[in-house]
């Protein structure tokens, strides 16, 4: 794990983005923008699964219409999502809006745009430009021999092109994202925005994410990968996953992808076996009541549910909490130390008992740790437990 | 993406991991191993889902019985999970496996150990070397003032002390893999090793995996970090994704991280917008039949599936086959080019048809490159056609 960059912080309404920020996590609405009601319910759900920003489309003037009423009983800040008409963005700013997604190549005449960052500096309203590979500006005419620039140089030149547009006119309340379908695409555009940024003592900001990635289980796993590969090495402020499913899936997979690289951790993160010829308990279901159990209380707790002999115990001792099971029993860890061994049908009920002390002891004790993110900076590494190797089961 | 690491290639049966050959997918039964017949079918179920190795846990005496029959009936080469008992490793063997994973030190009596050792040489049998986070070995005495090592250091260390056992007894068919959790302490682990066995001469291969991920959506993304931080470096030559679930969730996210690296791809990608306040179409039923339909045929062909005017002519011309759909019609595109409007009711069969044309044109005119994985080393970086900002949509 990098050392994060040092990025300039924007706030979208009370939420910061960049500098010391924890990644912030983000999704976007799917419901028709005009109709007020259904998108302020869908706005609540993303708030309640850990969605701190979340962006709507404004593409008519029905959506420009709904905007004040939407703003004034939002659950978290809004982006508004402004494509090719400044009337839209105009609005969606007097209407409070918290933060604009636009492009202003994409507005195109001058004068336009310029009323819209007159408007958001007013407001001290942030900006952020969303580069996509699938609707890059026209290449400039190539000569007969000459080779179209690689993607992901042009995704940064066009980056830098909508940015100069918003600078030359004194404006540099901004984040940037560069999203491409393509994994290695993405990851060099970032990469390579972020040092020129930085080199210019420019450090914006930069949200993350891979567009289009699909559907939900393929998508998951392309967005993780690009953003993941960027947050390891420092890059990202925050993120969106987009999915195509309802976007209530979208905020738990960006919380996954946070708590997967010790950034943050919300609700409890399970370590569980892939049960294998070895399994001597029940542990799927178990694994699913388990994590049910604490995501209800919304504690980041670690709690490993291991089914075998081998790694079982290793793995229970590093947890918050652990069961190793076998043979119809179960030895329960709390903090690395043996406090119990119990019957396969007390399994949920000790962990369920054992988690409220945990969870105790967090907010006593030391709430101040638990409860936060983790640093930015290298991964925590657990104080281990002398470990023995298990005894021989060749009797079994 | 870097040039992927130049490792010493090993063959599991046919299959060849390391060196040149492709990165190979991989899982592990949960069936009863002694129980012949359901192990043979979720072993076949697997090799359907392109598991290329799988393995099977030979925890006890009943299991080892099982493996002469389940060996000789095997859909694809077989590895046997050892642990603790020389017996059961000595069975594998002579039952014809194609491979152990076995930890020397685990084994402990090195009489024990050279009788394997032995016998895997004379049947040019390979071994990996399984080091996993929760089963070290034990930490040597230290110090009062003395820190442990960090966790990866541990796992290296444990590696390069089965490692050695192994090549004093003159065995070099190895592969080996540093499973945890963490996914820092994994993905460093891996680096080190891969730096010291490159600089010692040994390149052994790797075996990829997340130890214990959890349940399918937060294990899958986990895994897809940590596999895919290392494989974009170069580090990788098979890999395991650990689900708490039915182990037929586990190969298509294996290949879902692949396909996301451009390092292979099994079926279709789907290319699909996460539907927003923009959406004109029914997309995400239509992006799930579009994803079945090329599932069935099992063609790597690229699909975009694209709800509006935003981003949807860009994604697709750039994919083999897409649909930019928008008020109730839609623009089919093929290799970039526009081939027909159509109706809404005719997506799906319009898609199909078009894709028979694509997959004809694979297999004739270029098929070798159509269905050959991709090259290791850099992504490829499609020409994209000459775009056209979308003209402004300001009168809806």
């Amino acid at each position: 794990m990098s050392e994060r960059r040092k990025t300039k912080p924007v706030f979208v309404g009370d939420v910061q983005v960049g500098g010391d920020a924890p990644i912030v996590v983000q999704s976007m609405t799917a419901t028709d923008t005009a109709d007020v009601e259904s998108t302020l319910n869908q706005i609540a759900e993303l708030a309640d699964l850990g969605c701190e920003i979340v962006r709507v489309a404004v593409p008519d003037k029905e959506a420009a219409a709904a905007m004040p009423e939407i703003v004034k009983r939002t659950a978290v800040p809004l982006m508004a999502d402004i494509h090719f008409d400044y009337r839209w963005a105009m609005a969606a700013l007097k209407a409070n809006v918290h933060g604009l997604r636009l492009n202003p190549g994409n507005i195109r005449d001058p004068d336009k745009v310029r009323m819209i960052v007159k408007e958001a500096k007013a407001r001290e309203t942030p900006i952020r430009i969303g580069v996509n590979a699938g609707s890059l500006p026209p290449l400039k005419a190539l000569a007969d021999d000459e080779m179209p620039p690689p993607m992901h140089e042009r995704m940064v030149d066009a980056a830098l092109w909508e940015l100069n547009i918003l600078e030359e006119m004194g404006f540099d309340s901004l984040k940037i994202s560069l999203k491409a379908f393509d994994v290695p695409t993405m990851v060099q555009a970032y990469r390579d925005l972020s040092a020129r940024l930085d080199e210019a003592g420019t450090p914006y900001p930069f949200h993350l994410g891979i567009t289009e990635a699909g559907l939900p289980r393929a998508g998951s796993v392309r967005s993780a990968i690009g953003i993941g590969i960027l947050l390891s090495e420092g890059i990202g402020d925050t993120i969106r996953v987009s999915l195509a499913a309802d976007p209530k899936e979208e905020p738990p997979v960006c919380w996954d992808i946070l708590a997967s690289l010790n950034l943050r951790q919300r609700g409890p993160t399970i370590v569980a076996c892939p049960t294998c010829g070895r399994i001597e308990i029940e542990l799927i279901p178990l694994a699913n009541k388990v994590e049910a159990h604490f995501q209800k209380l919304g504690k980041p707790i670690t709690v490993a549910v291991m089914g075998c002999v081998v790694n079982g115990p290793g793995e229970a001792k590093m947890a918050d909490l652990g069961i190793a099971g076998g043979k119809g029993r179960g030895v329960i860890f709390r903090k690395g130390e043996i406090v119990k061994t119990v019957n396969e049908d007390e399994f949920l009920s000790a962990i369920i008992e054992e988690g409220d002390k945990v969870i105790a002891e967090m907010e006593n004790g030391n709430s101040d740790i638990a409860d936060a993110d983790f640093p930015p900076g290298d991964a925590p590494d657990p104080v281990i437990p002398i470990q023995e190797v298990p005894s021989s089961t060749s009797e079994r």
